[in-house]
């Protein structure tokens, strides 16, 4: 097969084609490996018979075992205080499926029964309500397309060492979903905040009771009572039957069985406000709370776990999302960051949501060192992994937003590495 | 407990209150029955042990045994060649989770093995040329949250007297999902399509060997040959490995399990566009070829199957959609299309995808009838059931988009009606 066309002069080392490239970039040139002549005359086996029937519900492929959450895991003496992550590396476009949602529970899934469950709005308030599933049924909903992303999320990159794990394992406590619900700046106007109500406490109904406290004013702005995930309604380990949803905010505020909601003056200090996602400095001051996540990127494919064939051309592809709103523009380097081509970004580019970044790379065969760098339209710019970790001090580790750099093996393999 | 406010002014007949009002509608004024004091003090059951642990792919509560397709049927002697439709009363939002997508089979769902299976593409071509999964995943892709509708859809609006159907039983042939995939237009530059072609005609690997002819002006405009639906590789009953997916045009040409592509002169008039889906009018001509899908909508909530409760405040909501791009307005009725209010439209209004509209409703307690009427930026209306039915003849059933009503009893019960 002769070659159809010359591949584009790229914009950045190593290979880079670039936005511009993206779609253009033919495989026709060099990849005779992966073409045949057409062979549309062999029926293969699955054609000779009818298949199988429609079904109430369906299933992915038995053939896709690998879609599964990852690093399932508990602290010593529990089974439910825990993690497990999305496997970002199979995983393509921006919308995570629901059963694949990362988790983070502080003890377990409660096995609530919807019909005794209820919604409570008291403290600083004029009048004090509770609503059940049924009440708030009747109100009129939004939903968004929104990430939700856990404060804890890529801290496995503090370590000394890079560790070999891969894009799931180390960032996959993000995950996207469309979120349906009422607003609860409606349900707060009906119970009425009295003047000196300016936060809100929210518990959770497991037995954990989840509590974390929110700003009146991002209550107000965009907070809702959500009832739905990506269509149908939650599930129990997103906090069936309603859960608090805060856009672009660490994850552990969107308080899971949303149970109770107190209106107070301040901050209640809670447990778990105070024990965990404070992130101490390396000038000894602790910043205790750090609400909305920082902008931040991942090439997910490749990414360690895949492996590339015969060197050519290949799709770079990855999420990128920022707590500030919507990304800008997403840069990739082939060259360990020497050189950067601006990436093109898929047609969804939402406020508080992954965005879906792709562009073309030439891999010439030999070692290469892949990364990604976000750009938020509140114009803060991912930083290195070095930036990051010259303001912490020891095992800080929430937060962490700095660019993961994977390599290339001249035999196509992946991995996590510091550059 | 006072009235707080006044329930706004309707904006149309029967209590509407139309979208300046959808979300400042409070319930509180005369919902007493729906609220009570507090009782954040006493802990339900569920909070009295550490609950259910991390997993690796998460589940629907056990609570909503509701979310599962209806109406799962199959021609007589065959086990595959029919549908299942979305359960679309319990569903909010715009994306349809993967399990619940509607179906539609010729013969049943072939059991394909990923690393046998290749796409071919021939005919008018320089180079044939056919590609495995493994090659097409080397490709930039895109990824577009869009439906996708059956053109048999609400073809049961048809009947003389309205049957007793759900909103999902008569409209459930419409989904939307995140689509991800390589634009074929890349892959047919590639093979180099010879000035003759004009046509392709796609060919699925079902035993029934779907087939169907699509325009070249189409597949170069916005046709992607799908591997990912909502995040994830495709599942079977959706066409895995790979679908042809063609945004806005009647589902049965999104030809699933793809799996030979030929570039012709003119369309092959294939028994599948020959045999079916087309639309006799009652003047004896039968239009041969409807590829976009009209301007639609339907109210989801309430509706046949779910019932209101006491007389007040209800959301009146639904989904819009259309083949020529996205829903500039959706206008709903209480009172039988005498008279109509503008709705609120969700954040997302994307082209050739579900829209999600809301309003809020003050139900008096009397009879209604619900309506909702779409409008799309090409300014074609969702047109009356009478007009639609005026210009077909005999038992044609394609491509029904007329207006649905949904009529309210005193008791609260909704049913399919003709109004």
């Amino acid at each position: 097969m002769a070659n159809r066309r010359l591949i584009p002069m790229p914009e950045a080392g190593n290979g880079l084609l670039g936005r511009r490239h993206f779609l253009q970039a033919s495989l026709g040139g060099g990849m005779t490996l992966l073409t045949a002549t057409a062979t549309a005359g062999i029926r293969e086996k699955w054609m000779s018979a009818p298949g199988a029937g429609m079904s109430e519900t369906g299933n992915p492929s038995p053939h896709e075992t690998q879609l599964k959450r990852t690093g399932v895991s508990s602290r010593p003496g529990t089974t439910g205080s825990g993690v497990s992550r999305t496997p970002l590396e199979y995983l393509d476009g921006i919308i995570t499926p629901s059963r694949l949602h990362f988790e983070r529970h502080h003890s377990g899934i409660p096995d609530i029964e919807p019909g005794l469950h209820k919604l409570t709005i008291y403290g600083l308030v004029d009048r004090p309500l509770s609503f059940s599933i049924e009440a708030l049924e009747r109100y009129s909903k939004v939903s968004r397309i929104q990430f939700l992303e856990c404060s804890g999320n890529s801290g496995a990159l503090i370590a000394p060492e890079p560790v070999p794990l891969t894009a799931g394992g180390i960032h996959g406590l993000v995950s996207a979903s469309e979120w349906g619900g009422v607003p609860l700046s409606v349900l707060l106007d009906e119970a009425g905040v009295k003047p000196e109500g300016k936060w809100i406490v929210a518990d959770g109904a497991d037995s954990a009771m989840m509590s974390r406290s929110v700003p009146l004013d991002k209550v107000l702005d965009d907070a809702i009572v959500a009832l739905y995930q990506n269509g149908e309604p939650l599930r129990p380990s997103n906090g069936y039957p309603m859960r608090l949803f805060l856009p672009g905010w660490e994850g552990n505020m969107s308080v899971k069985w949303l149970r109770t909601i107190k209106v107070t003056r301040g901050p209640a200090m809670t447990k778990d406000e105070t024990s965990k996602y404070s992130d101490l400095r390396n000038d000894g001051i602790a910043e205790l709370f750090t609400f909305p996540m920082d902008v931040k990127s991942v090439i997910t494919s490749p990414s360690p776990g895949l492996t590339l064939g015969p060197k050519g051309l290949y799709q770079v592809s990855g999420i990128a999302w920022s707590g500030a709103g919507k990304i800008r523009r997403v840069d990739v380097s082939a060259d360990g960051g020497q050189s950067w081509a601006e990436a093109a970004l898929d047609r969804h580019v939402l406020p508080m949501c992954l965005t879906r970044f792709r562009t073309a790379w030439n891999w010439d065969g030999g070692s290469a060192v892949l990364m990604s760098r976000a750009t938020d339209d509140a114009g803060s710019v991912q930083p290195s992994r070095d930036t990051v970790m010259a303001r912490r001090a020891g095992n800080s580790f929430y937060h962490y937003n700095g660019i993961q750099a994977w390599s290339v093996s001249e035999q196509g393999h992946l991995s996590n590495v510091y550059a």
